[in-house]
């Protein structure tokens, strides 16, 4: 079992997500995999660089294929990546001269990755409309009501909820926006060969970027973007806008139940095992964590951008280290601030 | 004398950046807040908040100030920002009634920042530019020299000059088009007053933001950004972008520069107190240390977006703290860069 | 299935360590959580809170309870913390009298991450041990051998494979000696009650705190340390200067591995699924991957010792985020550069 | 002027610290270069390398030397060290036989710092215990007054002013203590010549070693530590430390001082332009401020321990970005608290 808050057998009554999390379960990332593996056939076939039978025979049983994780696992600790025993096990399955030939583990793995954030880009499109959604509803309900307007921890002038709650309400206007922007950003297939430069491919290279781009819905590319990360750190850096602009809600919200505050009042919030007459906002205190967890991570995002030569083993790595993370943190903070806009049962001065 | 590398007597040789310097300077940001305050005193002339003589009166009065920053700084301590006591001055030279009323220091201050920005990003645009244009160059005169592709710091496959030096362009073309984007997300006016609704201004708020907008250069707004913080911190993540791209340049050309590699030539490397014979590959050392310093740095403005309430004087601060010297660490990197690249005698395997 | 790379059913074939994780192990927290109930209401027996037959067997009931972990998450999203279903369950199998009364959540859950803490520490002791061991043996081996300085990533002077290799082995020396320090700092009960003062226990605390820090082998402590968290994160800062000097050895070696350069000889070095005559030095990259990882990780441990008042919800869930992480990456980079240093063949200029 | 706020012309007003301004001035750090220059000289004739009637002439020289920051400079950008042209100035006033030789840079510039780092240990103790003695003072005022324990932001059972104080002072005591041995870790003379073996010195490299550690009132050391930097990073984790625990003092205070809650009366807190009635806790922020800042850099820090092979000009230079404004921002949050808990007029439920 895992000690990894987001797949911890309790932790992740708190912390988990099942939809990023199915997203990122490594029986979708192989499956990206195998999609990747199928289509490289199939284009290379396309091409006349496989055969054009076998490549359809080898693409059939890639996409039949049972993988045995185990044996991969086995691999990594010698490969640095799956990539190896996978083929090994597809070899025996799939006939060798129609599979992978051209192709190099940072295809198959980054292009697979970034099939996993376009899932992830849906499932937080759709979250931040519903927050949207949500916030709009609450101003909807309580948008006149005055509120103390406080500026650096003190009572300043009266504002009212409609002031405060169009400042949780903009930023995800704007999060909205730029999606469609960072979706461009890294929706691209990877392709480059042993070191990038695609020389495997000959003259068919466009073709078979464009083929295998076609059949995994991403868009084609004329440079393997193996070694320019920058795309993939600037989603990341636009995780953790989002988890950032709900962190703000969830420091102001923790901020408005105090006693002697009382400027909300939420239903569904926390008891505690001493004092069970306790309220805890604990929705709203999970965004704040959600939201330094990521200001944190990302740092190692912009780090991993050091990328040596043609491939970094140690900045590439760091990346499978942080950015799953981020994303199940972006999740997770996107449904808690729904379900915590959704339990407001009163809001504003009193 | 400060202990700042990039003003410090000596390692401001090799970090310091005199135009970036010039735009960050105390003297310019106070030109910034000063522009801001006459701009100010117009526009609610013209809305018929001030009476309009006594505004002309007042801006003119403000743009001829001269402040007393030592003055200022002893309120600092007191009032955690400059503008209180930057308003009694200003009070002595002009009619307090034209003066500053309807806003609130985080207006003055937040605009002058941006104005900052706006003169950086020019400063940014054109060496993303120029560092395009030197690697043009050098792929125009190397790009076909073969050189042996690198993965996992080991010898691969050979690749050429071109295939390398593509990699280390194609961001900047990326990172160009992006600073359009972010140029738009943050030159944008902040108007709030003291709580942030604008109540001050009843239903002149709207002439007042488009005319100090207009003046200043900047897009208006319908709605304060005080406390909306993820347009700052996505530009701090770009300079990061930037930093990290130019790091990855920065790394290879270190890596090319070892005995028994020697895939470069570099005229202008660095001498050793010990060893005279030495060529130090210290630009591009330092490239790596700019991106690691602002991959650190980016941390702490995501965790700036933590803004409680109207107005965080914690998370405030902490901007003023990072983002200069993001700014100053991002500036450097190009001017590193660009020299660095002039400097190539050769590169390719020999 | 997880998307943390140590419990990932592949990639933690080269992130995983088995030993650390079943010390981190959900089965493993939850019977430190038991140990400390059971240890609690024998010490409020002995202390006469409890009366003390009832004490004994609600002790007893405790060490055999079966906990239902899921019934756990579904109270997490609700309270934050494992403990009121924790408590709940636990009294349907002991009697309610003598269960638990007079702590809190957090004496629970911190008490048990020192007992993690403890189990990690003797572990990572062995491993400085063993690849202190390891290294010694290469010097007695390769020590005299020839060997070029390298400054800046240039050639200096010759100097023997002893400085080089002394340069790693000497930080271990150091960090087994922190090792004592830190396990003080840190192998202490938390007790404190509601808010941490203990009032609970009236005149019998002094007494129910070192009977509980006797049974589970901690030292008593004067006052609940629940919102002191420079303990933890000095912890913590610890394992990040262990990854930090494995990452450094890491980094020498895989410079030392490229071709050109070759001043070590590795034997279980990687493969590559484009290129099967490479050897990738994979164990040696993986020690800069774990130690950046750290260096990251340990900021969000600092920030969180911004612990507001008597429990900070935010600020202590972010523990949990991270510094499991911590210890699985430390554990793992122990490991991997035992496996490593054995593996040198050969060292030094040929 | 500077744009770093410790140095800038108002800001500092905030930001800045005058005595650790001045531990930390390049005049400062120029004196303690030439005390390494001048001991290195005197040891070397003692040893017998220089002509000791020489190696006197030199020292003396070298400690009534007047140096040209302006050239040093010029120097940076081409040697990423300030000590060539610093040795080529000595050799103008001194005899060149008698100088510098068998030492490099790296000798020079860490020497330097390590004294630095002593007289700001001196400063950091002074203050440690300057504020412990205040928060006595303020137990012994206060202690008994009641006060609401408050866990997740939320008023949980009533507690006594002693029992929040007492966990804002018992941090400082363990920093204290610790302080002792990060002093050991780091007070130790830097010595190692080209390659840091000491080749040069050959079998009078102890005896060098020695005397230049007794003038300089350093520890000596069998190997240099230049590539071995835990003790550097130590050691500002150990700073982060100290405003992490005073960052949870402010925030506590901060929370403190809202209205409504009303725990705490503070005089001297700061005004607002917009609102002059308004007292903000701009000092409680400020330690918040500080502790994010330096959670951050200590990052940095972490990074930087990967130092590869014998002197990594990357990492190197980055600790020269982020150590001194780590010592700022503590030297300036003790001074801050100090200040803040002598302002606390009133503390406890009224």
């Amino acid at each position: 079992m895992s000690s990894s808050v987001f797949d911890h057998p309790w932790l992740s009554g708190l912390f988990g997500d099942s939809e990023m999390a199915a997203i990122l379960s490594p029986e979708r990332q192989m499956a990206h995999m195998l999609a990747f593996e199928a289509a490289w056939s199939r284009a290379c076939g396309t091409a006349g660089i496989f055969d054009p039978a076998l490549a359809e025979e080898a693409a059939r049983a890639i996409e039949r294929a049972t993988i045995d994780f185990a044996d991969i696992a086995e691999g990594m600790a010698q490969d640095g990546v799956p990539i190896p025993r996978l083929i090994a096990q597809l070899k025996t399955i799939a006939p060798a001269a129609a599979l992978h030939k051209g192709a190099t583990s940072q295809d198959v793995v980054d292009t697979a990755l970034v099939l996993c954030l376009r899932e992830a880009s849906f499932l937080i499109a759709g979250r931040l409309m519903a927050l949207e959604t949500a916030l709009k509803a609450l101003e909807d309900r309580f948008g006149d009501t005055p509120l103390m307007g406080r500026t650096r921890m003190q009572a300043a002038t009266e504002i009212t909820v409609w002031d405060r709650v169009l400042s949780w309400r903009l930023p995800l206007a704007d999060h909205l926006k730029t999606l469609d922007q960072k979706r461009t950003d890294v929706e691209k297939v990877q392709i480059g060969g042993a070191s990038g430069d695609r020389k495997a491919l000959g003259d068919q290279a466009d073709l078979v970027v464009a083929e295998v781009a076609k059949t995994l819905g991403l868009a084609p590319t004329d440079k393997a973007w193996h070694s320019m990360r920058h795309g993939l750190t600037g989603y990341a850096s636009f995780l953790s806008l989002i988890t950032g602009s709900l962190g703000k809600i969830g420091q102001d919200i923790a901020l408005m139940s105090q006693q002697g505050i009382e400027e909300i009042a939420l239903s569904g919030s926390g008891g505690s095992s001493a004092m069970p007459h306790k309220q805890n906002p604990v929705a709203a205190e999970l965004l704040v964590t959600l939201a330094r967890f990521n200001a944190t991570q990302v740092s190692a995002m912009h780090h991993a951008m050091i990328h040596e030569q043609e491939r970094s083993g140690a900045a590439w790595s760091l990346e499978w280290m942080v950015l799953p993370q981020m994303m199940m943190a972006t999740g997770r903070s996107l449904a808690m601030a729904i379900t915590l806009i959704k339990n407001v049962d009163r809001i504003g001065t009193r």
